[in-house]
C-alpha cells in the first residue's frame, strides 16, 4: 500500500531541443559568481559549452570554472571542488555534464561551509546537512540520460583509496533548482555511455518495483516508464540520433529516479550497492556494473517474490501467460532482460569489465548490503551473485 | 514525441492515514488571516472539520469562515468569496473539500485583488492574471478524489444564467502550495460520488492520451495510470473502506491531472467540454457526465485513430491481440471500457442524468469545442454523440 509520505520535488525542467534558451532567464535571480563544473571538456567539442557560457554572460554572471571531474566523482576531487566554492565566495554552481558531474555539485554544495569532514559526516555517517547550514544552490544541464541526478537529492562519491562508492540521498534543499534537459546534447556521447545510462534507467524502477506485494499505484507507474524506455532503446541503438527516442529515454530517466515511483515502496538497491562496489573497483561505466550482475541477481531473489517476477514478464515484457505456472511466467522475465541487455549491448558479465575471481570477496566486503526487498541477503550470497555474474 | 515544455510543480503533498498531522506546519509561513472554504458542511460530520480547525488553531491563525460552496461553484459565489477575502484581507485560503471547492479557492485567489470582471477576464476571455498581479496563496485538504484540483492551477467556474461551464488553467503561481491528502478522509464521500470521482480520473488520462502518434513516454505512463485506477476501482466497489484501494485511487488522480502526462501531448478535451456542458445544464455530479458520453464519442473518434485504440485494448484492458485486426482490437476496447463503466456503477446514458431530446441543442450550444484530438467535431457532431448517449 502507499503508506505515509511527503512528495514535494521543487527543479524545474526546461525540456527540449530549444531547453537552453531557458538558461540565462533560469540562472539570473541566483547571485552574480557562478561556479561552472564540467567533466573532461567534451563539451567544448560539442557546443554545448558555447551555450552555456552564452547564457551565463547574458545573465551578467561572474564564472569561476572548476573542470575534471571524473566519471566517479572521488573524495580528493570534493574537496578540491569545496574549496573553490569558499575561497571565491561563489553564490551558486552550476553542473554541466551526466549524472557524475551533477553528483557533484551536489556534494560540493553542502561540502563547501559544512563544518566538518563532509565525506565522513554525510556519507560514511549518512547523516544530513544541520538545519539551517548554507547549501549552495545548484543548477544542471544534462548532457547524459540515466542517473536521474537533475531532479533528485542524491550524490555518489567515491573514495579510491578505501575502495568505497558511496551514495548519499539529500533533501529537497540539496536539490538542482533547475535543471536544463536538451536530448540533443547526448547525442555526441558514445554509444558505450548511452547503454550504460539506459541500463542505469532501468535498474533504478527495477529496483524500486521489486518490493513489497501490494498493488501499489507506483508499481504501475513504473511498469509504464519500464515499457518506454525499452521501446526506445530499441530505436536508439539502431539510431542514436533518433530524437523522439533519445528524449522519451531522457525524459524516463528523469522520472525513474525522482522518488515519485518509489512512493510506498520499501527499496534495498543491492543491484547499485553491489554495482558500487564493482565500480569503486574497477572504475567501470555505471550502468554496466548493473547490467552485469542483474540477470543473477534476480534469479537469485525470483524464488521469494515468483509473483512479481510473472507480472513483470506479463505486463512489462509482453509475454503469455496462458499454460504457464507463475514460476516459468518468471524465469521467462528475467531470461527477457538478459536478451534485452544483449541486444542493447549492455554487459552481460562483469569480466568483461575487468573484475577477475580474486577480486570477489573484496568486492563484496565493499558492498553496503541493505534491508527492504525480497530476500535479505549477505556476504556470502553476494560473492555467489558476482561468482555467477563473471 | 515529447517537444520542448517546461516542467514545474510546486505543490507538496503530505500523502497518508495521518497526513492531517502536517497542516500546522503547512500553514505556519502563510501570516495570520486564514480564509476556511468549504462545501455543505458534510466535514463536520465526519470529522475532517475538527481536525482542520484543530490545525488552523494550532498554527495561531485567525480563520474567517466561507461554507456553502456548490458542486458546481457559480460566478456569483465567486463574487461572494473575492469580496469576503478583500475584506477580511486574508492572508491565506484554506480549501477544505472536492475538485469543486478547491477550484473554488483558485477562483477566488485571483479574483480578490483582480482590477476588472475576473470571470469574464480569467474564464471568458481566458486571460492569465497580470505579471505582479495579487494572488493569495492556496491550501487544500482533499475529501474526494477525482478533479486532481490539488496539485494544478485549474479552476471550473459556472455561469448558471448563462448555462456556462468554464475551466481555466492558470499557471504555477496559482497551483495549492500544499495539499494533504488522507485516503480515510475520503471513506464517508456516497458511492455515487465516488464512482463519479474515479469516472473523472480515468477522463483525464483518456483525454491526454488519445492525441498524438507518437511512441511518447507520457502514453506510457498513462497506461500505468489506467491499469492503476481500473484494479483499484474494482476493489473499492465492493469495498469503498478498503484503504489501499482507496489511497490507489487519490494518488492515481493527483498524478492524472498535474500536467505530467500531458507532456508532448496536444489535448482537445472535448469530453470535458461536453460533459461540462451536460452539468451548466443540469447540474449533474461532473464524472458522471463524463461516463455518459465516453463510450459514443470515443466511437466516433475511433476511425480515426485506430492504431491507438487497439493499443489502449491490449496494454490498458489486456485484450489478446491474437487473430484480430486493429479495428476488431479497437472496438474490443471501447466494449471494455464501457463494461467497466456499468460494472463500477458510473452513468451509462445521460437520460439518467436528467438530459431530454429536446435539451440536446442548447447543451451543443454550450459546449466549447477544441482542436488537438485525432478528429475535429464540430456542432452536428456534438448533437449525434449527445443522442447516441441518451
Amino acid at each position: 500500500m502507499l503508506g505515509n509520505f511527503v512528495y514535494s520535488n521543487p527543479t524545474r525542467l526546461y525540456f527540449g531541443d530549444n531547453a537552453q534558451q531557458h538558461l540565462a532567464d533560469a540562472l539570473r535571480p541566483f547571485g552574480r559568481k557562478v561556479l561552472l563544473t564540467y567533466g573532461s571538456g567534451s563539451i567544448k567539442r560539442n557546443g554545448v559549452y558555447a551555450d552555456v557560457t552564452a547564457a551565463l554572460a547574458a545573465a551578467g554572471k561572474e564564472v569561476v570554472e572548476l573542470p575534471g571531474v571524473m566519471p566517479n566523482p572521488t573524495v580528493d576531487k570534493l574537496c578540491e571542488g569545496a574549496e573553490a566554492a569558499r575561497r571565491h565566495n561563489v553564490d551558486f554552481i552550476l553542473a554541466v555534464g551526466g549524472g557524475s558531474t551533477i553528483d557533484y555539485a551536489k556534494a560540493v554544495s553542502v561540502a563547501a561551509w559544512h563544518k566538518g569532514d563532509a565525506w565522513e559526516d554525510f556519507w560514511i555517517a549518512q547523516r544530513d546537512p544541520q538545519p539551517g547550514a548554507r547549501i549552495l544552490p545548484v543548477g544542471a544541464v544534462l548532457t547524459m540520460a540515466g542517473t536521474g541526478s537533475e531532479m533528485n537529492g542524491g550524490a555518489v562519491i567515491t573514495h579510491s583509496g578505501r575502495r568505497l562508492k558511496i551514495g548519499k540521498v539529500f533533501g529537497e534543499n540539496v536539490m538542482p533548482r533547475f535543471a536544463v534537459l536538451n536530448p540533443r546534447y547526448t547525442f555526441s556521447l558514445p554509444c558505450r555511455q548511452m547503454v550504460s545510462g539506459i541500463f542505469d534507467t532501468m535498474s533504478h524502477i527495477m529496483e524500486q518495483y521489486f518490493s513489497g506485494s501490494d498493488d501499489n499505484t507506483s508499481d504501475y507507474l513504473a511498469e509504464g516508464l519500464m515499457r518506454s524506455v525499452i521501446a526506445a532503446s530499441r530505436v536508439a541503438i539502431q539510431d542514436p540520433k533518433d530524437y523522439e527516442a533519445r528524449s522519451n529515454i531522457m525524459w524516463t530517466a528523469t522520472w525513474a529516479l525522482n522518488t515519485l515511483i518509489g512512493k510506498g515502496k520499501s527499496q534495498d538497491w543491492n543491484v547499485h550497492m553491489i554495482g558500487q562496489a564493482i565500480g569503486a573497483h574497477t572504475d567501470a561505466p555505471h550502468g554496466l556494473t548493473l547490467s552485469g550482475i542483474s540477470t543473477a541477481y534476480y534469479r537469485h531473489v525470483l524464488p521469494h517474490a515468483t509473483d512479481k517476477f510473472a507480472r513483470f514478464a506479463r505486463v512489462v515484457w509482453d509475454i503469455p501467460a496462458e499454460g504457464k505456472t507463475a514460476g516459468q511466467l518468471a524465469e521467462e522475465g528475467i531470461d527477457a532482460l538478459a536478451a534485452w541487455i544483449s541486444e542493447i549491448g549492455a554487459a552481460t558479465e562483469i569480466a568483461s569489465l575487468g573484475v577477475t575471481p580474486s577480486m570477489l570477496d573484496d568486492i563484496a566486503r565493499s558492498t553496503l548490503i541493505m534491508p527492504g526487498g525480497y530476500k535479505r541477503i549477505d556476504h556470502e550470497e553476494v560473492i555467489a551473485i558476482l561468482r555467477e555474474s563473471l
